[in-house]
């Protein structure tokens, strides 16, 4: 594309028209390649932004995203190959326990997760509290595990999708993150670059997801299912509720520890659902399990049994982290200091912002506020109260485990906030508000 | 301002939000001392094409962009000081001969001007047909000179205004030039740059225009008014035709003929009349006219006495032209060659669009397709029939005067299309078409 062509394809975005599926490609591979400047790639994501892409237009800008870098060839795995990927929310350590659950259900789960972003965690923070675990795989690697396995737990690879990584952080420094065709299309390009056979998408909702309300989250679930059929890959995809923190435990050894409770069969009954939901459409589009009942039994056979407990274990050390973990929670790492936040007064739970939560852990040290920032995967908060419970005045609503008086200082005026008390008992809120695919 | 501020800013423009005045002049100042970068800039810039400015983000923007370099001190010049303003056109040299009428009549006139801009030309280029005259002076030697002759003829100073030359430099590289704001603030910041006592605009309609209608030259003319007002300086507008081009000659050398002739009490009836009716407004604005008529009576006098010819004159021997050319054109460079456009049948001339001429004039090589290009000084167009014109079948409509028999092919088929023949002589089109002040 030369420079004269790119404007023009800035002016008739910009005027609502319609870019052509050779236009779109010769813009992801000219600027991947260098000859497109950012300046003209922020202008033309701002245009995206406000008008939008077409499915005519995102399936061919995804593809050429996709085919920006290495593709993953997973031909020599002989199960069928399903991911599951979460828009990101507070407390969501699904995929740790789902993972290795839906492996035991001989279904291969080549795993790629990321890091935190603003106020959500991220899995790959969460699994390297594990002592020695090691998250980064050379492609080789990553594909002799699953081989072997059936299951590997990693970051993205360098060599997939280089047109994410340098579109994700233009879009980061020029305010054109929160676009729907723009994240779908991030999220796409590198699922469907992992050869999979069907995705499993969990978009959450709420004040502690990016999408705030249903309908724009089923909008985005929507766009990412017909992306998957553009490509002719099998998508089911879940909204659930991301109002209030996931679980009990927001952080990273702390969310690790309740991930493992799961596969223990023990843990909050959230968690457990959306993970039993999640393995349920996974197993379902694997074609592993001819219907939901049926899948609910195999999950529940690979917790029961241990053998989801034993496939986890075996990958982590595959990948260099302490097996023992798994018997022994107190190999993980444990923070000096606790504080309990308290209830003010008498009353019922009508809501814990997941958002102020997300916050708040993150100002401890459980996340980034910048991208350099390391993260101290000892610290975090364990929610003591949710929605609909009652609790007395002094009644503990959070436990906080913390290393710095400061950064504690920080966070508790988000915690003090979190929780809002009514005299009556709120409507019960569906953990699953509808699926698509 | 911090690098999480500037998105936090171009976010809220994104969602259709305000920018403070103190936001707004310090991304002005970060981007002009390099800490902002051209990307977040351009996202701010399409953020800014779409969703617009309203008047109180306009004035601090504009404001920012004036200070952002030297501004001229004009202290030391008596005279009431006037400049006049085209936003360009086809065969629009109102410029020259209008300048030294006004300042005969004892307004000092610091003109400053620019190049050929896309398919319409630029005073500058026609000013350098004159043997060795300089549009590029230092501002002691333009101070100088208009404090002697009441009158200069220059390019844009690079200590005036650099915020100007880079946002226009981005605007032009990623499809944000055609905004009403953006052109408004890029415009006035030079203007009010010039230590002005008023300014009179000519804000071209029609084909030939930047603004194709009269609605949107009217929003144009207003946006720019109201920041002449919110600086303090008096600002008139006229709303001109440019749907067929001004005058007989497109070009260089031959503008500079034709801007003689009208010194000389000569040239065509448009070129007079929308020089006489800019000058009126001048001399309006600079308060040296009561009223219209004794303005044109003035101007006439200026014209009839041979006083602004001379003030010329002067002007062109002090930026060290040749001035023998007010007597003598010959003395201007000539193309070799000539080819004449007729008719292909018989009617009345309907439309004789100005961009075609116009792009047929740069393709000659009297523009530039490029910035780096030289302009051929001696090559343009005469346009021998305009609208309302009747014609038989071999009626010249045009002489080509040129040098590349291969750019005479290639502008050749823009100006065979270029005039629309019809059995009924047009409607008259007046040729100012509304003021605005």
């Amino acid at each position: 594309v030369s420079r004269l062509d790119i404007i023009e394809l800035i002016e008739r975005k910009r005027d609502g028209g319609t870019l052509t599926p050779d236009e779109l490609r010769q813009v992801v591979a000219a600027y991947t390649a260098g000859s497109v400047p950012d300046y003209q790639m922020a202008a033309l994501l701002m245009a995206v932004f406000l008008r939008g892409f077409d499915n005519d237009e995102l399936v061919p800008w995804t593809e050429a995203m996709l085919h920006s870098g290495d593709v993953l060839d997973l031909g020599r795995v002989a199960a069928p190959k399903v991911d599951k990927h979460s828009t990101g929310g507070v407390g969501d350590k699904v995929s740790i326990p789902l993972a290795p659950l839906v492996a035991a259900c001989g279904v291969a789960v080549p795993m790629m997760s990321g890091r935190g972003l603003g106020h959500t965690g991220g899995t790959l923070d969460k699994l390297e509290s594990i002592p020695g675990f090691r998250t980064r795989l050379e492609p080789a690697e990553f594909t002799r595990i699953v081989e072997r396995h059936g299951l590997v737990l990693a970051g993205q690879s360098e060599t997939l999708v280089p047109a994410d990584r340098m579109l994700y952080a233009l879009r980061d420094a020029t305010g054109t993150v929160p676009s729907v065709p723009l994240i779908a299309s991030s999220i796409m390009s590198k699922k469907l670059a992992e050869d999979l056979d069907g995705l499993v998408l969990d978009v959450k909702v709420g004040a502690g997801a990016f999408m705030p309300d249903e309908a724009s989250a089923r909008h985005l679930a929507e766009t990412m299912v017909d992306l998957g059929a553009g490509h002719g890959t099998p998508v089911q995809a879940l909204l659930t509720d991301m109002d209030q923190p996931l679980g009990q435990s927001v952080g990273n050894a702390n969310e690790m520890a309740e991930s493992l409770d799961v596969l223990a069969g023990e843990g909050p009954a959230d968690v457990v659902e959306v993970t039993f939901r999640l393995g349920t459409e996974m197993l379902l589009v694997a074609g592993v399990a001819g219907d939901r009942d049926e899948a609910r039994r195999l999950l529940a056979d690979a917790r029961d049994s241990g053998r989801a407990m034993e496939k986890l274990t075996d990958v982590i050390a595959a990948q260099g982290g302490d097996p023992r973990v798994a018997a022994d929670r107190s190999l993980l790492p444990h923070a000096p200091h606790h504080h309990e936040v308290t209830a003010s007064r008498a009353g019922y739970v009508a809501a814990c912002d997941a958002h102020d939560v997300g916050v708040a852990a993150v100002r401890l040290g459980a996340g980034r506020s910048r991208k350099e920032d390391d993260v101290d995967p000892s610290v975090g908060i364990d929610v003591l109260a949710k929605r609909g419970d009652e609790v007395e005045s002094g009644t503990p609503l959070a436990r906080v485990a913390y290393r710095d008086p400061d950064r504690l200082a920080a966070a508790l005026p988000l915690l003090e906030r979190a929780w809002r008390l009514a005299e009556e008992a709120p409507d019960p809120v569906p953990l699953v508000l509808g699926r698509v695919g």
